[in-house]
């Protein structure tokens, strides 16, 4: 009879490389994983298109469905298995899972093969027939993210499946297993303001224009914005200026281009576009030109139903009881937001992207074990 | 019988190659053209100390001087025997001086050996008992200007000599001879500006102090300095920013320090220090430092007797009315102002520091008379 642990099915995982983006192997061994469960696996190639190149490689994405009974209440967990390049210097090879006294080494082991692990490992201790099961599995969410989440969710657009409560498995834990989960995510833009002058000597200010000046204004009207006051799950949204530049070394030259950067963390009073209008507005009546780069919309999953079972999970396991937050950078729940009610939950994070990613063998059996009651009770 | 006309003076001169900082053989040859006509001649270099390196290099002045009756009036020319570097491309040797057509080329042919061998040509022509006339000559007001005319003046003082009346010879004409002649000059400085601050993630502001925010803000009440509204005779003072730099690559870090240069131009409602306090309190006020580096203070001489002299003797000469301006960059007149009135006029200006620098013949030969008409009446 084969070892379903998380322990071992995480070894597993961490064994197939995955840099992201992750295609192949990983998935061959997640989908052996699967199968003999019940589940019916969809895997597909995106972003493989000549036109998609330079926008983050061809992916794999898996998708496995488990469905109960008709009008059953359907449960998805969603997840990566491609990881962060591990870098020079570990303690041991970092695609060779190691147990060193309490903890599992391995690229992966806390983001997120292992708390993946830790459910594939719940579904053997669940009844098959509890409800509809699904598992949204990408191998892009540590790079762009194109054709990762979204292509998955299209495929799910296309067969008319869409869940009811959604988990992602992110290390969401700090200091100890169930600290802390995400019942949202901030939202982020950078932008680009260029402002074009005419050139001249500052002895003859009169034929020139001086792009600073108009920079300088454009600066302290958006420092000036006060987008909200924060909400009762979001801090106030922040803007940064993040770079100035110009490169004019004549003393006695007023410079013919002036530009600046900034960042935007929002939070769902604002939306990228909205808020790269209000910008727009500002630097464009100021005669120069803004080019944003909306890196994720925030999300918020009000506390509910599912932060809910989770957090009485995790009480009831652990002890602990999680804080609700909405701190942190941006996960692919801001994707599934659009259509399900989404928290993240999943192990202690310190270690992730760094050298000597490790796991504590215990949470992973803690986690199985929180997990196992939230899907339990989720689709009873 | 030897040639002493503006020409023949002329090209003595810019056969003498005399990069700034000038030294040696062309303070010969101008030592060689005074004798004759009855001056002492003063000969020094300043700026040779080991704690000058750096500063301008030494630098050869020459101070002559031909005393009139008791009590007569004191008439000084000065002017700069050093050239900026010729540059690649010229039609013949920059330092071989050729007549071509009506034109003679040369390095310095306008700036300012031309009107140097204009006024010792007059002094041919003039009566040697009119009163004092001293001429006083640096080798270096095209570079920092360190050693050049305050190291004369100072000689000056030492000598407890004092002119009434001081001629420039800068090339000040600008389509025709005549058209304009300096009065004042704006002074000028640069100033640096850097701001520190505490550097950090955008999605953690409070545990970062953005230092371009106080940057903006430094930006933005110094473009709302009104320094003045212009006088008679001066354009308002202005200040250009000139270059920001920030140099941050990553967006999602709040840089630690964020630098700015601007520079003023003012009038004489102000001074290089007047205007460092000025900006120093906004700067500082908003947790900046500031380096001002004063490059010149701004003078005027009132339109009076020296300007109307030399007005009337340009329309009597060419017919022409001269413009009375203060515009365009620094002079070594800002020094001179300090202790005599002093007026800017010489050679049309419109190949000066360029390739293939000319003179027209008929020029050198008509601002010699114009001297010759302002020393004799200035004198008598
Ligand atoms: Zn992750
Ligand atoms: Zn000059």
């Amino acid at each position: 009879m084969s070892d379903n642990s998380a322990l071992e099915l995480a070894k597993r995982l961490i064994a197939c490389p995955s840099i992201t983006p992750a295609t192949g192997i990983v998935f061959d061994e997640m989908e052996a994983m699967l199968q003999p469960l019940g589940f019916e696996v969809s895997r597909f190639i995106a972003g493989d298109r000549p036109e998609d190149e330079g926008l983050g490689g061809a992916v794999e994405n898996l998708f496995a469905i488990r469905r109960g009974p008709e009008g059953a209440r359907h449960f998805a967990f969603a997840g990566h298995l491609d990881v962060v390049p591990p870098g020079e210097g570990w303690g041991s090879d970092p695609f060779v899972p190691k147990v060193k006294g309490d903890l599992l080494h391995g690229r992966g082991a806390v983001d997120m093969k292992g708390s993946i692990a830790a459910f594939v490992s719940t579904l053997h201790s669940l009844p098959s027939d509890l409800g509809t099961i699904s598992l949204i599995i990408t191998g892009d969410e540590e790079g762009p993210a194109r054709f990762g989440t979204v292509a998955l969710m299209d495929l799910m657009a296309e067969r008319g499946i869409t869940p009811d409560l959604c988990l992602v498995g992110e290390p969401t834990s700090v200091n100890q297993l169930g600290d802390m989960m995400k019942i949202g995510r901030r939202g982020s833009v950078n932008m680009w303001i260029t402002v074009n002058g005419t050139q001249g000597h500052v002895a003859y200010p009169h034929l020139a224009d001086n792009p600073i000046t108009k920079l300088g204004t454009i600066l302290s009207e958006i420092d000036a914005l006060q987008l909200d006051e924060g909400t009762d799950w979001f801090q106030p949204s922040n803007i940064e200026f993040t770079d100035l530049s110009v490169g004019n070394p004549a003393h006695n030259v007023i410079p013919a281009k002036a530009e600046g950067r900034l960042s935007i963390r929002f939070n769902d009073q604002h939306s990228g576009d909205s808020l790269s209008g209000l910008v727009r507005e500002i630097v464009e009546r100021n005669g120069g030109e803004l080019n944003p780069i909306i890196s994720g919309e925030p999300f918020l999953t009000p506390p509910g139903e599912l932060s809910g079972l989770i957090g009485e999970a995790i009480t009831e396991v652990t002890g602990v009881e999680p804080e609700l937050s909405t701190t942190g950078g941006t996960s692919d729940a801001r994707f599934l937001s659009k259509i399900v009610p989404v928290v993240e939950f999943g192990l202690c994070n310190a270690t992730m992207h760094k050298l000597d990613e490790a796991v504590a063998v215990d949470d992973l059996d803690q986690l199985a074990k929180i997990y196992a009651l939230v899907v339990k009770r989720a689709l009873s």
